[in-house]
C-alpha cells in the first residue's frame, strides 16, 4: 500500500479534489509511484484524508482520464507505465501506411452544404453542428453596439498582422486558465479559421514536409494537408490514440493530432502517448506536434484536461484553437500558439500577411471574453450539452448489444462502433430510409479499414426531443 | 479626314459622351480606324454632331486614357496602334530580369506598423492610408443592428465557402456596372483579404508557378510570392507599363498587373499593351493574367477605365478587387474572379476550405452594397479624394523643374521623378528632418534600379490643410 501525504493547503486557493489529483499527479510524473502500483482505494483513502469519498472519486476519475492511472475492474487502480517513454527507444515496429485508399468520390463542400441539405432530414446527427440556442445574441449586440459607437478612428484602419494585442491577451489568460497553455500573447496569431491558419502554417513548415496523421483523422484537415502535397503517413490508432512508437524511424517531421477529443474516434489522449509524442518530438530540431484541441471546451465530467502543449518544455507543440464550436462557426475567429523557434521563422517569413479577421470583430470577441461573458456562455452551453450527451447514453443503452459506444464526456459526438452485423453503408442507408442522418467513419477515413464499422452521432444541433425520436428511428431502422 | 457616322441613341440610356466614346472605340478594335489616322479635332466633331466641344473632349480624353489614341501637342488626336497584336510576334527582347537584388533588409510588417508609427510624423504621405472621416459609419451601424435584430438562426452557421451567395450576387452586379467585368456571381470567391486569396489561388496554380511582375511592383505581392517559393521574373516598364513582348518566350504561367493605377508608378495600362497581355496569355493552355485591380474605384476624371478581365474574351483572366480602400482595410473583404477552367480546379481541390470572411459581415457588406449605399460613398470620396488629389497636383507645380510628376487623375497617389539632383535616401532623410514622411521607389522595388529615383506622395490620409503644409516643408526640405 502506497503511503499517501498530502499537506493540506488551507489557503483556499485549490479545491480538496484538485490537491489530490495534483499530488498523485506529481508523485506519477517524478517516477515516486511506479507503473503498475496500486492505488489506496477510494472508501480507504478518503476515510485516511477525512474527505467525502465522492471528492476521491473525482480525483481518480480525472487521473484515468488523463492516462495516469488505471481502473482495472472489482481490483482497484493502478499507475500507469510511464517509464518506458525515458528508457530506451522501442522498437519500431511498422505500423504506419502511407494514405493510398482515401475516397476520392467525396465532394468537396459537404460540411458547408450541411446547412442547405438539412431540410432534407428530420433528424441530422451531424457532429459538425451547434446549438446556436444558447447564444448570447443581445450581449453580442450590446457589445457591437457598443464598439460602434465608441469608435475612436482607428477601429476601420488595417491592424496588426498577428491579431490586435488586446485580443491576444485575452486569449492567452484563457487558454493559460482553461486549458493550461503556457504562452505570451506574442506567440498568438489570430486568424479567420483553422483553415487559414493551416495555409500561413505551411509557409512558415516549409513546403516538403512528411506528416503523420492518425487514422482515422479529420478528413478536412487531411483534405488541406493534402493539398499542400505533403507527404502524409497515416498512423494506425489503438485505444489510446496514435501509436507514436514507430514515428522515429520514418523522417516524420510534423505529426497532427486531436488529444482532446479525437475526431472521429472520441478518443482522449492519455498522458502516457502525449509524453511519448512530446519526447519523439524532442528527438529532432524540426520536429513538431500540431495539437488541434478540438472539442476541448466541452468535457462533462471531472475538470477539463490540460491542453498538451501545457506539457510541452522543449517549444515543439503548435497549438490550434478555435471559437467555430463554443460561439458560433459564423464568428470565424481561430488562434494558434507558435513555440519560439516557429514564432521567429513566422515573424521573418510571413509577418507581411495581414490579419484575416475585421478588428470590428476581433473588439467585439476581446469584450466578451475580457467581461467574462465567454466563459458564462461556455458553462451554460456545457450544461446544455452534457444534458443532451447523458440523454444520448443513455437512450443508446439498448445499442450496446449490436455496438461498442465510445468517445463520450467530451465533445460533440458518440461514436458506434458495430460488431459487424450490418456493414456502414448498409446502417446509414437504413437510417436514411427512416429520415435520419447518420455519418460514417469514412467521414473521417484515411486509409481503408474494410473491418471497421463505425457511425457518427453529433448531438449539438439537436433537441432533447429530436435525440428521443431519432435514437427511437434508429432502433427501428437496425432492428435494435 | 474620317467620316463619322454615330447614331444618336434618343433613348436617354446613355449619354451622348457615351456615345462618341464607345462609337470610336468600337471603329478602332474592329479595324475601321487604323493605327496612326487622325481623329476629327475636337471643335470640328462638336460642330459636326452638333454637341458642346467639351461633350468630345471628355470622350476624346477617356480614350487617350485607355490607351486607344494619343495626343500629339499641337497636332491632333491618333489612332494608336493595334495592328501589331495580331501580326506575327515581335521579336524577343530580353527585357526580364530575374528578381536578386531585393532589398532583404525591409522588416515585415512596415504597412501594419504604420499606424503605430504615425505619431512621429506631422505629416505623412503614406500611399497606404485613406480617408475615414468620410466613412457612414451611422449607416453601417443601422445595418448592423438590423441584421443583428433580424437573424433568423442561421447567421451564426458555418456559411458557404465561396460566400454568400447574396453578396456574391451583389459583387458581380458591381463589377459589371463599375468595372465592366463580365463575371457570374458562381466564379466568385469571397475571401479576407488578398493575402488570403493569393494563399488560395497558389492551391489553385500549383507550386511550381514562374511569374511575371512589373518592375518596380507592389512589394507585398512579391514578397507573397516569394513565400510560395514562385520563380518571379521582374519584367521592365515603359511609360505604359509592362513590356509584354518578352513574356512568350520565358516559359511563365502567370503575369501580376495592377493597369488600371500601377503601384508604385501610377501608370495606367494603356488598351494595346492590355490586348498584348491577353494574347500572351492565349497562346498557352496554362497561362494566366492575374489582375489586382488596384484603386480602380478612384479615377478623377472621364469615366472609369474598364478592367482588364472585360477585355478578355478566353477565360485568362484571374481578377482580384478589395473593398480595403473602398471603405475601409478593416472590413477584410477581398473577392476574386476566377475563369472558367480555374473555377473547375477550385471546386475539385479547393472547395473544402472554409470561407474566411463572418457571415455577419458578409451580410452587412452586402446590404451596404445592394441598398446603394456602396455607391454613393463611392461617389462621395471621390470627390474627396479628387479635391486632394488636384490640390496636390497644384502644389507640387514649383517641383516640376527639379522632379517629373505622374501617376495623376486616378488613385491616392503622386509619383515624383528625380532628374538626379538628389538621391532618393536624401530626399526621404531631408523630409524626415522636417517631420515629414514621403515613400520611396523603392517601397516596390524588386530589383536593383540606382539610376532612378522617386518618391510617392500619397494623399488618402492627408487633410487639405496637411496637404499644403506638408508639400510647404517639403519645398524646403528639397529646396525647392
Amino acid at each position: 500500500m502506497y503511503e499517501m501525504t498530502i499537506r493540506f493547503q488551507p489557503d483556499g486557493k485549490s479545491c480538496l479534489y484538485e490537491q489530490i489529483y495534483g499530488h498523485i499527479k506529481k508523485e506519477i510524473r517524478e517516477g515516486r509511484l511506479l507503473a503498475g502500483e496500486r492505488l489506496p482505494s477510494t472508501r480507504f483513502l478518503a476515510e485516511y484524508l477525512q474527505v467525502a469519498r465522492s471528492t476521491v472519486d473525482s480525483a481518480y476519475s480525472q487521473l484515468v482520464a488523463e492516462g495516469y492511472i488505471t481502473s482495472r475492474p472489482y481490483r482497484g487502480y493502478y499507475v500507469c507505465s510511464m517509464e518506458e517513454m525515458f528508457g530506451p527507444e522501442a522498437l519500431c515496429r511498422e505500423t504506419a501506411s502511407k494514405a493510398a485508399a482515401f475516397p476520392e468520390t467525396l465532394s468537396g463542400n459537404e460540411e458547408s452544404a450541411a446547412v442547405s441539405d438539412e431540410a432534407a432530414w428530420e433528424f441530422d446527427f451531424s457532429p459538425y453542428e451547434i446549438d446556436m440556442s444558447g447564444f448570447p445574441l443581445s450581449v453580442w449586440k450590446k457589445i457591437t453596439k457598443k464598439i460602434l459607437t465608441e469608435e475612436r478612428g482607428d477601429l476601420f484602419l488595417r491592424g496588426e498582422a498577428q491579431g490586435d494585442l488586446d485580443l491576444r491577451l485575452s486569449i492567452s489568460r484563457y487558454l493559460h486558465s482553461s486549458r493550461g497553455v503556457n504562452c505570451t500573447p506574442e506567440q498568438i496569431i489570430v486568424g479567420a479559421g483553422n483553415d487559414y491558419l493551416l495555409l500561413l502554417l505551411e509557409k512558415i513548415l516549409g513546403r516538403h514536409v512528411r506528416i503523420a496523421m492518425e487514422n482515422p483523422t479529420y478528413l478536412r484537415s487531411y483534405r488541406i494537408f493534402r493539398s499542400f502535397a505533403y507527404d502524409i503517413v497515416t498512423v494506425e490508432m489503438d485505444e489510446y490514440g496514435m501509436k507514436a512508437d514507430s514515428l522515429g524511424e520514418q523522417g516524420i517531421q510534423a505529426v497532427y493530432v486531436m488529444p482532446s477529443h479525437q475526431f472521429p474516434t472520441g478518443i482522449v489522449m492519455p498522458i502516457r502517448r502525449r509524453l511519448e509524442l512530446l519526447k519523439w518530438a524532442a528527438g529532432g530540431a524540426d520536429r513538431y506536434v500540431i495539437e488541434d484541441d478540438y472539442d476541448s471546451e466541452f468535457r462533462f465530467h471531472g475538470k477539463p484536461i490540460p491542453a498538451l502543449q501545457s506539457s510541452d518544455e522543449s517549444g515543439k507543440v503548435i497549438y490550434l484553437g478555435s471559437f467555430s464550436k463554443a460561439i458560433a462557426p459564423a464568428i470565424r475567429v481561430s488562434f494558434m500558439v507558435l513555440p519560439a523557434p516557429l514564432l521567429q521563422k513566422y515573424r521573418q517569413d510571413c509577418g507581411f500577411y495581414s490579419c484575416t479577421v475585421s478588428r470590428i470583430d476581433q473588439r467585439i470577441l476581446n469584450e466578451f471574453i475580457r467581461d467574462g461573458y465567454f466563459e458564462r456562455h461556455l458553462n451554460k452551453m456545457r450544461k446544455i450539452y452534457r444534458d443532451k450527451h447523458d440523454l444520448l447514453l443513455e437512450e443508446l443503452a439498448p445499442f450496446r448489444r449490436k455496438f461498442a459506444v465510445s468517445g463520450e464526456n467530451a465533445g460533440l459526438h458518440l461514436l458506434l462502433t458495430g460488431r459487424g452485423f450490418l456493414g456502414e453503408d448498409e446502417l446509414i442507408q437504413r437510417a436514411a430510409q427512416n429520415g435520419v442522418k447518420v455519418y460514417g467513419l469514412a467521414e473521417g477515413m484515411t486509409a481503408g479499414q474494410p473491418d471497421r464499422t463505425g457511425v457518427l452521432l453529433g448531438f449539438g444541433g439537436l433537441s432533447q426531443e429530436a435525440i428521443r425520436e431519432g435514437v427511437g428511428r434508429l432502433r427501428k431502422a437496425w432492428e435494435i
